[in-house]
This record gives structure tokens, sequence and C-alpha cells, in this order.
């Protein structure tokens, strides 16, 4: 449908019956248009938004069209190449000033969102060497999609090194949405899932709902269910209930920032929980991430912001009606209110392994590691 | 408004400006009617609802009108007082098979409550002693009376007892809702609470929403806020994060039964997980019940039936929408379909105490305890 046949593609969605293959992201080059699945409608419908100039790109970043940090990257560094290709003219000057005035705009987006200036910066460092406007507009385009590409290249590796710890029968344990929809395909708690099924495995996965906002629920259950993988919905109360059970055998889940000096797991609130929980059953708790989510600089998790977000986030919950309608009922009592911490921090004694592109390691091995794991490229 | 005015009242609820004083269950002897809060209508209607016969209470019972075992103990002891009111006549033998067929009718609302009917077996035993059919109605209306009197001050005993572990700022957590909600007046786990607020003490509750039935957010929210008891309402993926950052200082939740040989807890699911974590941080967790909920019985937790309950209630939540209407919507992925564990099982090593009507325990103590405890009464 939207003309990817030389991609390897991992998503699977079907649509009116229809088995068909997507990106989260993706870009048209004929049209010069970036394309997203609409993250907002899912799980309840699915629709492929058409954006066709830098600014209506930037604009689907600001209202949560697509939402996960390698997603973003992987948009901004499309909507920035997207952006010079509508510059008309061959004044080396003035298109400076124009690719200055699409980088402000899409950065301006998320100002929190270190992956969507990182990813720019990468297309921009790239178009450098350009001599001429088109030259330099030809390699940015190369460059965003060499970003996008790497970051399914890593995806994929990280699915090779973690199915390893998946067999016929596991019952894995996943929170929040590190799935392909956060990325451009494939994952990164995911892509062990997705991997492991190549090779004929079956498992059993159970989605944390993930309140407030539900991700496990809504984003995870719709990516295992389009690609055939069994799973079930749970509430965040029930992991422990069934880890007592010896009901779960296996723990992965995503980051957004993994301290390389000391091994901690800054990712969606409620994963410090059950990483608790795992370590109480003596249950594998790993992380998946891939090279761009290792933070060189901070010196402990202390110094990760923990985002407070909106309180009705917690006060309320965004569903489909009977009529199929998205609508946001209030589920609390009216006047209370609410605390909505969005992220908590692992320690890493909690942590059996990180799943990485290049291998598994444990968190305190990840500094010793860093020529391996690339701070070259990570450190500004 | 209902006429309350012997008994001592806790519950306050302001209904356009002005403050009340109402019970969860009540009975009105001049028109036989058993009144009780819609409790599916809460947080955001308040609404009484009159019974006038006791097969309208056993509907509402069965409709979940009132829920939390204490409530529909006290609604099943009125509701039987209340049906052989209904009988007219004298006649020995006929009254005795009305007095079954009314027993019967109101313990087919819910095949596992327990409290149910032991407050019927309660009843029916003290009106053998009348010589009458009126002097067994005059009994039975009595004991049903005397059975929520007794539930009433067993709960300001738990309160007194455990008003002692709240100080001044004291940051709470709780878990689902052991509120008056829950009993006939004061409730089990918030009865602290509010003895420590008739004493004078500021301090802030946290309350877990409670995945899937929401009971934190919409019934112990509303309880605290109608009674002007600093709180705010938390996903229940935070609690963890909470602790980590000092910010939680005691813990207490209810109990479904607690097992007397063994110590361990039986409550609303994700109640071990908050043990857990209470446990890692070196949190005080306690556990209020009145003494109906000993178990004398079971050997072991083991034993305990874990009910697995309707998956919609995880696929979806209940709320007001904006036009105020009471809604469902569906949170998750159509396709994809939940496990459902309602409660779990905490053990005795997780719990700092047992806060009885009769003073605090260990959870070891509770079978060396038995006599003062209640064993007597408790064991058939």
């Amino acid at each position: 449908m939207i003309g990817l046949e030389r991609k390897v593609l991992v998503m699977k969605v079907t649509v009116n019956g229809r088995a068909m293959h997507y990106r989260t992201v993706d870009y048209g080059a004929r049209d010069n248009v970036v394309r997203l699945i609409d993250q907002r409608l899912l799980p309840h419908q699915f629709k492929i938004v058409e954006l066709r100039s830098f600014e209506q790109t930037a604009a689907a970043i600001r209202d949560m069209t697509v939402r996960g940090a390698g997603a973003i990257g992987a948009t901004a560094a499309y909507g920035l190449a997207q952006g010079l290709r509508q510059f008309s003219g061959k004044n080396q000057a003035e298109f400076d000033l124009w690719t200055q005035r699409v980088y402000d705009t899409l950065k301006s987006t998320r100002p929190t969102a270190v992956d969507l200036v990182n990813a720019m910066d990468q297309v921009r460092a790239r178009m450098q060497t350009g001599r001429t406007v088109a030259e330099r507009k030809a390699l940015a385009m190369a460059a965003a999609r060499a970003f996008a590409e790497e970051q399914v290249n890593q995806c994929r590796a990280i699915g090779e090194h973690g199915a390893r710890l998946i067999r016929s029968g596991t019952r894995i344990l996943t929170h929040c949405n590190a799935g392909w929809l956060a990325f451009v395909d494939v994952g990164s708690a995911t892509a062990p899932f997705y991997a492991a099924q190549e090779r004929g495995i079956k498992f059993h996965v159970f989605c944390d709902e993930t309140r407030p906002r539900l991700q496990g629920a809504a984003l995870t259950a719709w990516e295992l269910y389009q690609q055939g993988i069994s799973h079930q919905v749970i509430a965040d109360n029930a992991a422990g209930h069934l880890m007592q059970r010896g009901e779960i055998d296996l723990v992965i889940v995503g980051s957004d920032r993994v301290v390389a000096r000391t091994g901690e797991i800054a990712n969606k609130i409620g994963t410090y929980t059950k990483a608790v929980l795992a370590a109480r059953h003596r249950i594998p708790f790993y992380v998946a991430i891939p090279l761009s989510t290792i933070d060189w600089e901070l010196r402990n998790g202390r110094q990760i912001p923990i985002e407070e977000r909106d309180q009705e986030e917690v006060l309320g919950a965004w569903g489909a009606a009977d009529n199929g309608r998205r609508q946001w009922v209030r589920t609390a009592n009216p006047g209370s209110s609410a605390c909505n911490p969005a992220f908590d921090v692992t320690p890493p004694e909690l942590v059996t392994g990180i799943i990485t592109p290049v291998g598994i390691f444990k968190p305190g091995e990840l500094w010793g590691k860093r020529r391996k794991l690339g701070i070259q490229n990570a450190v500004k």
C-alpha cells in the first residue's frame, strides 16, 4: 500500500481482512510526504496520516499523533529533510536560514524530547559536506533514511539477542509500550517476541495495562494481536499475584534512559514495582534498549528529571464508547486531586540484564563496555 | 434527613451545600424500609435508595447497589427482619416456611458472600427464643439492629487502636475501599483516619485507584473528600516510586479474610504488591479488620479461593462522561482478552500488624489469642 517493498518489515496489520505491512514512521520520496500511524486513534481505529509539509509533521509530533522516543526521532529526521525539499532556490545563505527555521519549528514541538534533537543533529551534520543546495537536500534525505534504517537494524539486533531468553511455553510480562509503535519498526522490549515468533517458538505475553495512559492495554495488546502472538491484558495490580502463583517466567521492558555510569533504568511509572516483585520471586528481569537510550553523561539516577504529568490522566481514562467514538470518562471522585509521576528509576541490583543491539550486559558492565556500546557517537 | 439522631455517626456527606450524616445501610422501622447509599452511582451521584420489601432488598444486593462484606452482611440482616415483618398472620408453621423463603431469597443473591449468611444466621439464632410470631419478628429486628451496631462499634474500636499509628504529617497509603461504604459506618482501613481526624491530627492519604474496578479512585477518594481529609488519587503503578522518594510513611489496608492459623491476608488484587514494596522500604504495613474477617477454619492461604472475575473489568473502565452520565469505555485493544484475578494473598512476614477491635496483633499471634479474638463466636 505504501510501497515499502524493499524493506524488511515486522509490523503486520490486518485492515478489512487484508494483512499488510507498515512502518510507524515512513517517508514517500515522490510526494515528499511523511506518513505516520495515528497512535491517538489506536486501538480502536487504524489510520495512516500523510503529512505534506514540515509544518504538518511538526504539528503531528506536538499533538501526539506519534509517540515513543524512537518514533519521534525518526519523524523529526524525516521532517527536517522534508522541510529542506520544500525550499525552492539555489541561494546558499537563504537555504541556511530556511534550514534553521525548519529545525527550530520541529525542535519546539517537544522541548524535552532528547531523541528528537539528536536525530536532527545527525541529519544536519551529514548534510554539511554537500556543496550545493541540491546536494545538501539529497544528503539530508539520505541521512534521515539512514537514521530510520539504523534504528530498525538495532531493534532487530535486540531481537536476535533477546530471543535466546524465550523458550517454548515461556510466560513473559511486559510493561507499557516499547513496541514497534514506539520506534520505526520491531520495537525494543517487543523485539525478542517477534524474533522468537519468527523462529516458531510459542510463548505467552502478559501486558500490564499501564495506567494512567494505558499504553499496554491499548498499544502493546494491539501490536501483539496484529502479530498473532498469544497475550492477555492484566491490571497493573495483578502481576505480583501471577508471580506468586508461578505464572510468569520472564520480564522484558523498555527504557527511556539508562544511566551508563550506574546502570540505573528510567522507564514508565510502575517499572520499578515490577522489578521489585521479579527480584522477590527470582524471575529474570531484562531491559531492552537501542544504543541511543544509554546516557553517558549523568552521574546517577537522581539526576534524571521525573516528569509530573497532568492530574487528569489519573482522574479519568480514554477509551471507546459503544458507538466506537473515542471518549474520556472521569473515573475518580470529582473533587479529588491526583499525584501523577510519569516515570520511575529502577536500581541496577534488580536488573538481570540489559539487551542491546551488541549483546546482553549486566547494568554494571555498561561503562566498562563504552567503546563497544558506541560512546564516541553518543557523547557530544 | 433519615432520622438517625440517636446514633453516633462518622459518615458525613455534603449534598447541595448541606452537610448531613448517613449510614451506608440503615433501616426505618415506621415504614419497614431498608435504606442504602447507591454505590453504583458514586462518586458522581449521591442517592439513597429505599427498599420497601425483602424482594427489593435482595435485588439491591444482587445488582451491587451495596458492596463490601460488612455492608452486605448488615443489608442481609435487615432484609431478613424486613421480610419477616411482611408476613401477616399468626400461624407458626406458615411463619417458619416464610422465614425460610426470605432467607433463601437473600442468600441466593451472592452465593459466595460469607458475611451475608453469617449475618442472617445470627438473626435467625436470636429469634428462636420468641414464642409467638410477633415476638419472633421483634427479636429478628432487634438482632438485625444489634448486628449493625456491633459492626459499627467494632469499626470505632479499630479506629481507636489504629489512630495511635498516625501522627501530624503522616503520609498514608491505602488500597481499594475498606471504608464506611464497605461497612455500616466508619469502615476498617479508614477507621484510624477518622479517629485521628477527631483528635485534630492533620495527615495525608494516597488512595491507590485500584484497577480494575477503581474503588479507591471512586469510593475511598469520595469518602475522604466528604470528610475533608487531605488526599490524592494515584495510579496503582505510582506507590513504589513514592516509597522510593520517602513520601509514604505508613500503609493501612482492609482484608476480606485473614487466616488465623497462618496470619495470611486475602485482600483486593494489588495488596500483595504494596506489601512487598513496603517491606523493601521498611514502611509499616497494617491490616485493619473487624473480628468477623478472621477465618478460624482454613489451614492456610492456599485454601482461599481466588475469584477470577469478568474480563470486561480489565478491558475497560466505568466513569462519568462530560454530560455526567455513567458510561463504560473500552480501553484495551478490542481483540485482546484479559486475565482478572480479583484478590491476592499476602504472607504474614510482610505484615507489621493487624488492627482489630481488641488491639493490634502480629499475624503470628492471632491463633494464640483466639479466646480474646472471639473464636467461640466465629467457629460454627
